[in-house]
């Protein structure tokens, strides 16, 4: 079977990558396990292909019919979709958000449709497309009212993911995540980037700004948990998920003063000391607009789960890239 | 105040049209009243232009970024959005839906955004963005779960009004209409067409055919009453809605059996007689995933209203259309 990963450059899509190669095999449409021979990463810029001969690194633009056209083909049993602007600049750009977070899938749907084999299509949703008044604990019951441009787009995205799967034309998973906390590499411009920069720039010996405060509750999940759950979510059947095709994925709900305490736990208080706070507003606003839990227990009755505790996700981060 | 509705030789368009002319004026978007100098009433066929030279009609494609240029400018205070593609119909031509209710009013909206003058914009969703496992009485907090192309297609529409109003693009309002009974004319492509037809068929001494099931519960509005909705949603100040651009109407639950007691009651037994039953399961089925009501207490706070029952619903129909 041949997969493609959209966003395949980014931190997730190389760690899911990585896994799908071990693994070597994933389940069709059918719930048979296939042999993965050939996975293309298609992003703006280049992917790691792995030393893998599997791997087909693609560069360039998904909101590019022509581009599309030659990535997809009939042969493509899974897509994981995994590309999209960031909140922050979703919100600074909107017609780059709304090219890349809306046309984009979008278009990919539509050659699916077109191509007519029915591919297993996996989207990542966002805590984003819920906002304004929340219950505590949100349900998946509970309205969506998104409060940022890019929550807006992911809210869209799902429901044209749940339409074109009622109507057979994929057989699509919409998987919402918790914020990802502990993300390597850089800050990127996500509202978000601070819950996973507070950790990981003092465990490299740097200094982070924090730019909400402490009693600020986040829903967050490991990049561990996050590639389990999209591989996890892959392989559920079509009757297991039914008419709902969107799953709120398990979390932790923890403050930005637990994140920072667990820190302190795992590396020392000098760590912690290199924390400075710096509230942003325009940051504070879109991410207060946010669950600080869901009611997960769907995603669990189909044997998903989250992380034991924050200091197990500082400690996974500290396995995963600096040892 | 130069005034566009879209859709507007349908029958909801044309008698909007006629009250906003007899008014004369409405509210900008500073809350003055202002003398209607313009009203472009656009759609695919040609509409009645009441013989008022403040009306202009104009055919076209409102998915036609061209026309959409010339029939939108600064001077365009306000636009109610009417146009769509039935729910019947968008769910038998998957393509024609996606244009008419997701293009076109996502070209509306990036050309109001380009001119920068903020103009009112009023849109119709429906049920049908609802659907699935659905409380009695549906809240404005109850998730959208569309399950039909029509409703997805809404929804999303409802998601873009809600954003380009909060980005400051638009000042958008979403109103969610009941099914409206009894709408005039003749049967379309819309699942609920029956929930006219058998009061309007044989009142008009035809015989009808229902292809649901008596038990069904339906959540109505007379066209009267929706077109009072439109203006009154359109007059509400922006610090009314607040951020949820999305206004619930209020409606009467009604079931199949009930409306056609109310038609006995007020044309008598053959009237009812000339009802015989057909069920059709792709109608009963998009219908059926509808709620039979919601709490409309956010409408009604801003003075919004229901009609008093069915029968005055009836009496209604026969005063505007038969007399």
């Amino acid at each position: 079977m041949k997969i493609l990963i959209t966003g395949g450059a980014g931190f997730l899509g190389q760690r899911l990558a990585r896994q799908l190669l071990t693994l070597g095999q994933l389940r069709d449409s059918h719930g048979q396990l296939q042999d993965i021979s050939e996975l293309v990463l298609l992003d703006v810029v280049a992917a790691h292909d792995f030393s893998d001969q599997r791997v087909r690194v693609i560069t360039g633009d998904i909101a590019d019919d022509g581009l599309m056209r030659q990535v997809l083909d009939h042969a493509t049993s899974s897509i994981f979709h995994l590309a999209a602007i960031v909140s922050g600049q979703a919100e600074a750009d909107f017609d780059l958000g709304m090219r890349i977070n809306l046309d984009a899938p979008r278009l990919l749907l539509d050659i699916c449709r077109e191509l007519g084999h029915k591919p297993k299509v996996v989207f990542t949703s966002s805590v984003a497309v819920y906002g304004g008044q929340l219950p505590d604990v949100v349900q998946d019951t509970t309205a969506l009212n998104p409060q940022s441009s890019y929550g807006a787009q992911k809210a869209i995205g799902e429901l044209l993911l749940n339409d074109y799967s009622r109507k057979g034309y994929i057989d699509g998973r919409v998987l919402r995540l918790p914020t990802i906390s502990v993300r390597p590499g850089k800050p990127n411009k996500a509202a978000s980037s601070f819950a996973s920069g507070i950790i990981r720039e003092p465990l490299n010996g740097l200094d982070a700004v924090c730019p909400v405060s402490t009693d600020l509750n986040l829903w967050l999940l490991s990049p561990r948990r996050a590639v389990d759950a999209l591989i996890a979510g892959h392989e559920l059947s079509a009757e297991t998920l039914g008419s709902q095709r969107t799953l709120n994925l398990p979390g932790l709900s923890v403050s930005v003063g637990q994140m920072i305490a667990a820190l302190e736990q795992v590396s020392g208080a000098d760590a912690a000391a290199r924390i400075s706070f710096e509230i942003d507003p325009a940051i504070e606003r879109i991410v207060k607009s946010w669950p600080a839990a869901w009611n997960a227990s769907r995603a669990v009755s189909m044997g998903l789960s989250a992380d034991k505790d924050f200091a197990s996700i500082i400690r996974a981060y500290i396995e995963d890239e600096l040892s």
